[in-house]
């Protein structure tokens, strides 16, 4: 069998971007993304390490994100599937296929669905969480940071996009890598867990690297521009992995909030400039906050309205609660009433959730501006354990 | 205000790919200059030209398909919403912001929902087609070819995901350009037209570029192979464009069928090599006819199993009928039953729907091995008239 391109781009054109990796940006203003790289798409963020990728790594282009129930309580099944799981992972995100690939005639599955064939690693991430049922079916001990969300108000939350007993957040730059990945751990999880929601994203609305362009989300206005870096070491370890406070397989790990927002597009489209920005407290072209001239000039809270969705969530309102976002924009079809079911698709990590999103999402519950035009459909909470050594399997440390 | 980075590719960095890429739709000899390109995603698609965009155009990476219906049977609204729509598209294709962009802090909602600002064309092209009921509604004469699609065995259409007045296809490499589009017609189009259903398409299915390398579906198998080409215009005149037969808006034009093709993807991936090579009658890995050992190789029909798909398919099976597919690939999260609901999004243009995807579908709903593992669950047809001339707009020699 002929080997294939994907393979080769992890020894030739691509590159490797190991510690260094988010130091690619640099410090500026540059608005074309980095025009230096010789092979973007073939760039391989690398699999084991202290922290799960998929967190501090620079925001891949499109995400799809799975949520499982297991269909057993055998703790066996389920480290067989985690072992299978990482194995593969690590396989596709170097752009191999699983277990070497299919050859032949034989009368067996292939052992690679197939549909990423040729494609490069186009910096695929695999990021695996439990949820808190998963720890109460397994009959294991729950962190005691993780708790089931409590309920916000004007919550509606869909109990079909809600939960899990784990989930699986798959980012890369192309979605046919992203989805085929989703795809075949649900193919090796056959039996033992099953998918109970997904949710593909098709544009990064927030930014880890500080200096590449700010994306805008389906508003229109930048986002992510007051967010935790990638690249700051410092804020990571204050606000994002957990440490010595453990437990001991959560250190390095971190808690993941997903929220799947759904914005009324039809009604936020109608209203005025003014309104739109008045929502936020920041401009909507620049993203300049008020009293301010440019994107990252600093926030003045009292330069803007009481109810601005940055006054209510940045950091100097709330004794410093900090979060990293990771969301992404969804559209899915129209909902039947002649709208676009569209939204944010909200993702954050945080060292716990009480210091994080949920004092947050508290005071933007209570009285958000933005509130008028959003609302929250989908929920889950999720320990992503730390990173994983070659021979080492997701989750070992907790269930081995 | 400072002016941005999408204008300014028009005149500077970006390629606008200017008169001789109207001759590329029209004969249809010159391809998009594809590696020698600076800045792919600056490149502009001409939105004029003697035929719609979108159709011979070399495939774009994303899709957002949309279907409207009607709030009105007032030709001079709806001639009002297409000369709006028209304006809208010429500037959106070219990366130009509706109306030169919201300003300042007016009281009016901004012209644009800007949330394609700072992103180049990313090659978008918007195309239109009219469904049959739009000519009732209107009280227009329906061209003899446009009938609603006969039923076909095992089709399980669901009505809110069928049908539809109008539709926009819109494709580009960005899907936030694609779905900025759609968004931004919806909002010019309110108190007219709303949205009926829409389709998001991640990957492209189909290659109109020959040289190109072909996309894999969702079954891991290359799409494509045996398509009409975008450049070849001998192929396109004879079984794409309508011809001096009419009427006349429609010359240059084109119908389109659309179905949303559920796939069976576990079911299939329980299946062995063997089995699925049968259903296509090519190789998985290669792509090659049975008989064949390269992709390219030409199909030799009694090489192939009697229910092999190809085979049903091939024109040579057909008394040469022959279409232009251009679908994608969808992943719209899962059903509620544990599956992903993902399939094709299969997207056929011709010039005459009784030549081309009637005679092939109904060939292949009678007995296509690939029926086990498909459901078709969505349809529409739509007459896309011929191009759009400066100073025109869509379906004005339909409609004025
Ligand atoms: C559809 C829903 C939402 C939209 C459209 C949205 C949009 C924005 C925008 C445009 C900004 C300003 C730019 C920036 O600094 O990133 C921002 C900031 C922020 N948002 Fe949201 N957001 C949403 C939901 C949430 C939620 C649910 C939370 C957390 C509970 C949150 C937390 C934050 C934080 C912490 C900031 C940074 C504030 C600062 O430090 O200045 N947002 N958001
Ligand atoms: C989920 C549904 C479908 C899948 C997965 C699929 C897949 C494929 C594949 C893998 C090929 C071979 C490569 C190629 O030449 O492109 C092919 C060929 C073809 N398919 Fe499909 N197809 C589907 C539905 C349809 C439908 C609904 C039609 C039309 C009614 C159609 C018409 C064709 C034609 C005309 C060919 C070319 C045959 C030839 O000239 O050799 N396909 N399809």
């Amino acid at each position: 069998m002929p080997d294939l391109s994907r393979r080769r781009l992890l020894t030739g054109a691509g590159l490797a971007v190991g510690a260094g990796a988010a130091a690619v940006a640099g410090a500026g203003l540059v608005r074309q993304p980095e025009p230096a790289r010789p092979d973007p798409a073939g760039v391989v963020v690398p699999f084991y390490g202290p922290h799960q990728a998929g967190i501090a790594t620079p925001v891949q282009d499109r995400l799809h994100f799975a949520a499982f129930d297991l269909s057993t309580d055998s703790r066996e099944e389920v480290v067989a599937m985690l072992k299978a799981w990482t194995a593969a992972a690590a396989r596709m995100t170097a752009a191999q296929e699983i277990g070497g690939g299919a050859t032949g005639t034989e009368l067996a599955p292939p052992d690679d669905t197939g549909e990423a064939i040729g494609l490069p690693a186009s910096r695929l991430t695999l990021t695996v969480g439990f949820g808190p049922s998963f720890f109460d079916k397994l009959k294991l001990p729950r962190p005691d940071l993780l708790k089931e969300l409590p309920h916000f108000p004007a919550d509606k939350l869909d109990p079909a996009r809600s939960g899990g007993d784990l989930c699986v957040q798959a980012c890369a730059d192309d979605p046919q890598v992203a989805v085929h990945a989703v795809r075949n751990l649900v193919r090796i999880g056959f039996g033992t867990a099953s998918i109970r929601w997904s949710q593909l994203g098709f544009g990064k609305t927030s930014s880890t690297t500080p200096d590449a362009q700010t994306p805008r989300n389906l508003m229109g206005f930048k986002d992510g521009t007051n967010n935790i870096a990638g690249t700051d070491g410092r804020k990571l370890d204050e606000h994002v992995w957990v440490g010595a406070e453990g437990p001991e397989w959560m250190r390095g790990g971190s808690y993941l909030v997903a929220r799947r927002i759904r914005m009324h597009v039809e009604t936020w489209d109608r209203s005025s400039l003014k309104e739109q920005e008045d929502v936020f407290g920041r401009t909507k072209r620049e993203g300049a906050p008020y009293g301010g001239a440019r994107e990252h000039d600093p926030v003045v809270l009292d330069k803007m309205p009481v109810d601005a969705h940055v006054r209510l969530a940045n950091p100097a309102a709330l004794s410093g609660v900090t979060i990293l976002r990771r969301g992404y924009s969804f559209t899915d079809g129209s909902d039947g009433l002649g709208r676009l079911d569209a939204g944010l698709f909200f993702l954050a990590y945080q060292r716990d959730p009480e210091k994080g999103f949920i004092p947050i999402q508290r005071a933007l519950a209570a009285k958000d501006a933005l509130n008028e035009y959003i609302q929250h459909v989908g929920s889950g909470i999720f320990a992503c354990p730390g990173g994983v050594r070659p021979g080492s399997f997701w989750g070992e440390t907790l269930l081995a």
